[in-house]
């Protein structure tokens, strides 16, 4: 039998697609990567997941595993080689249970983010995970990520929601590691090892997410800022005042919201026209647990006191759920923006809050010096001192003058989040994208572990081989 | 050279300590183990440690890391054959420094807990670790057995609460991983995979801790129950009505404090006799970032909402710092009432709260059925499923008794929890005590990935062996 025989005989003849049936597995969402493959497999279940793996581990067939291919790093795209699998999760997408009183719930790798966090609601809990692709990324892709966005300040990353896993190891083994428990020190944590590994440790076919308690009450308002280190203040004011009911603290450059209104008209920014044109903007949000009023009062009690301290310029308080909705809209429509306006090359980085400002300042500078007319489009999740600090072309520049520059603004943006002690990945991890920066940037033994331990775990290099490490040579 | 005097070169010779010197290192705390040294060795820097373990890797002698010697599991005392080193690490004891802007500290692994706590405290700040041995345990042994204690229901355990590392890794080189981010996806989760390994991977040196502003105020009572559902009938009002307010959950058998306070008479439980004959009671515990009388107002309200439900029988709310202090006073207590006693049989479990208390009540029964006139000393930390489920010999038993059925003990507590869906280590780790029953309850998949990460980051066997997994054959 053929490979493809093969396969088909794992997964049933309808799973395995070839040909233009395969076309939309095999580009990225930001049409930055392609690949060709052999096949694209969807098996229906953990068991055949696993037969998949045999017959790929026995083969030396290489296998991308790909959830809702929303990445931004090219890790679920196949190479033109034409030699591997893409491994589609999105059949396995039951909700596989709830435990309300442990507050823990059971999902399969293809669940749509969206659909975790409405099937908690509809059963009065939180499954706090929310960031501008969840309606079409997987839990899947999330784990292998270790997933950001907007509510990691108070909930964590992916890797903080999760307690158990269930894995397919390069061997083709199921470990059966699907615990619902908030403590267990029996040994290695492979949980950890395997939330942001992007699939080439293992494939994760299950989790167990923990569930927090819906918040009676939210506040959300939106500040005008003249400085990132107006925008620090506010964040220490705050952290102080709303302790863990601080949920939300984004940062938006005033350029980022000018390109949505732009781009998407329904959309308004509610500031008169003084305020309108402040440079920076920043998303505060707050969640209660006690009631309406007890969040208002808290809320405006500390916004007064960052307005008098002179921090915040000017500030709109959502009145309603709907005004609350349409300024998290303005936020997360910067990417969809982004887009509209061609190409652009993104830096996802992490900077301690207190180098922040100077980072911002400094690098800011220093792209103006080498490349004048480049635009910063520079937005993210300042409470974890997470930004997205992206560029785009000159408003003179074609799309080809700005890839023309693109690995020279990559090493000067990463040179100086390096030297300011940050991350090139802050949450959107490595893929192909930044595998060779890695090299540069990590320190040396830091990589030397990582390699042994990519060897010890698929020591035949089968599992999304070229993704955050180097394949190994042949 | 001897080994002796290739360490007395790296160190000096003042800490290389032998005979009688080496003698308090020899012996766990429990006074369970106790093993042979050709040495402790007490290197004063990370160059120093990796010196050490250069020295040993090529010596072929194994190194068993140690801090404040406080461990329940036997994870750092030595074998009897005499062939291994103890290195201490407690004269790497520096706080290297703080970030206050960005909420971080940096402490080397020999640095006292209690002595980083105070440094926050201090700085205006939280580091919220704590646990009963935190005068003498050290950030090291947090690190290596991923320590949990009272404040894991709103902090998390250790894990939780680090941000970076410096690892010496069993080739004696140096990662230099120290990084003071919130959010950080270049590569496999090294940070985590150390954290717990019980320095079987490699040598943890120092850390990078995560603060939290200090809370404003702070309420505490002590509940009268009577039955482990009412508890969990309180924790689940509590976890609704505080939030991310709720920062302490804790559960004691009646038994327990009743041998407080026969052990330590200048402490009282503060009930009168029909409440003090209740079999259960919980310390509660609100943390609010807001003022006093908000959470005095907060507290009183959902433990209103308790009494009058019927889930609490009785309850004591400290009415100043001094009367918190004697309730948690009385917490803190019962490990050392319980040694006092004599040895026991200790279980540290966890189990998904939702099944915690038909698990209590059907593993009591089994014991008693199995080994009448056993005594049950539970005590725990119930938000996060964590037990301390216990057991002491019979009025009339000697201790030799107790020892004659320990094996069975063990057997029959761990069974009921594996069937409950637990673990038998949900936060002192394995160690010596619980390697082998790790092999009777553990995923084989689980265990065989386990091993391949430690032959990869390990092959000499020298970090630890014999400590989580059997040492490999010679």
């Amino acid at each position: 039998m053929s490979h493809l025989d093969t396969l088909r005989a794992a997964v049933g003849e309808l799973h395995v697609l070839t040909d233009a049936d395969a076309a939309p597995y095999l580009t990225d969402w930001r049409e930055r990567y392609s690949g060709k493959v052999l096949a694209v497999v969807r098996p229906g279940s953990t068991d055949e997941v696993a037969a998949v793996v045999r017959v790929c581990a026995t083969a030396g067939v290489p296998i991308v595993p790909q959830g809702g291919n929303t990445g931004l790093c090219g890790g679920a795209t196949p190479d033109d080689s034409g030699r591997a699998v893409v491994l589609s999760l999105q059949r396995l997408n039951r909700i596989r249970g709830m435990d309300l009183d442990n507050d823990t719930m059971e999902v399969e790798a293809g669940c749509v983010l969206q659909t975790v966090q409405e099937a908690a609601r509809d059963a009065g809990r939180l499954f706090p995970l929310s960031l501008a692709a969840e309606g079409s990324c997987t839990i899947g892709g999330n784990l292998a990520t270790n997933a950001g966005g907007t509510q990691v300040l108070r909930y964590g990353t992916m890797r903080a929601l999760t307690l158990g896993l269930e894995v397919v190891t390069a061997q083709g083994d199921i470990w059966h590691g699907l615990r619902g428990l908030r403590k267990d020190n029996t040994g290695y944590d492979l949980r950890d090892l395997y939330i942001g590994s992007e699939g080439t440790l293992g494939i994760i076919t299950a989790a167990t997410l923990k569930l927090y308690p819906a918040p009676i009450a939210r506040c959300t308002a939106l500040l005008a800022l003249s400085s990132v280190e107006e925008a620090i203040a506010v964040l220490t004011l705050a952290r102080r005042g709303f302790g863990a009911s601080l949920t939300g603290f984004e940062l938006m450059a005033g350029d980022c919201l000018k390109e949505v209104v732009r781009c998407f008209p329904q959309q308004r920014l509610p500031f008169d026209s003084a305020s309108a044109a402040l440079p920076w903007y920043a998303l505060l949000e707050l969640s209660d647990s006690e009631s309406e009023a007890h969040a208002r009062e808290r809320f405006e009690t500390v916004l007064g006191e960052a307005i008098e301290s002179g921090s915040v310029k000017d500030a709109v308080i959502a009145g309603s759920m709907a005004q609350s909705q349409a300024l998290w809209h303005l936020r997360e429509s910067i990417p969809l923006a982004e887009k509209e306006s061609g190409k652009s090359i993104k830096h996802d980085v992490s900077i301690p809050v207190s180098r922040m400002a100077t980072f911002v300042r400094d690098t800011n500078h220093a792209l103006q010096q080498a490349f004048p007319g480049i635009r910063h489009v520079i937005f993210g999740h300042l409470g974890d001192g997470n930004l997205h600090y992206n560029v785009a072309r000159g408003r003179d520049w074609s799309e080809a003058d700005l890839l023309a520059r693109q690995d020279d603004v990559f090493a000067l943006v990463h040179d100086s989040v390096h030297a300011a002690g940050g991350s090139i990945s802050a949450e959107h991890g490595v893929g192909q994208l930044k595998r060779d920066a890695l090299v540069r940037y990590k320190d040396p033994v830091e990589l030397a572990l990582m390699r042994s331990i990519k060897h010890a775990l698929d020591p035949r290099g089968i599992m999304n081989p070229g993704k955050v490490l180097a394949a190994a040579p042949a």
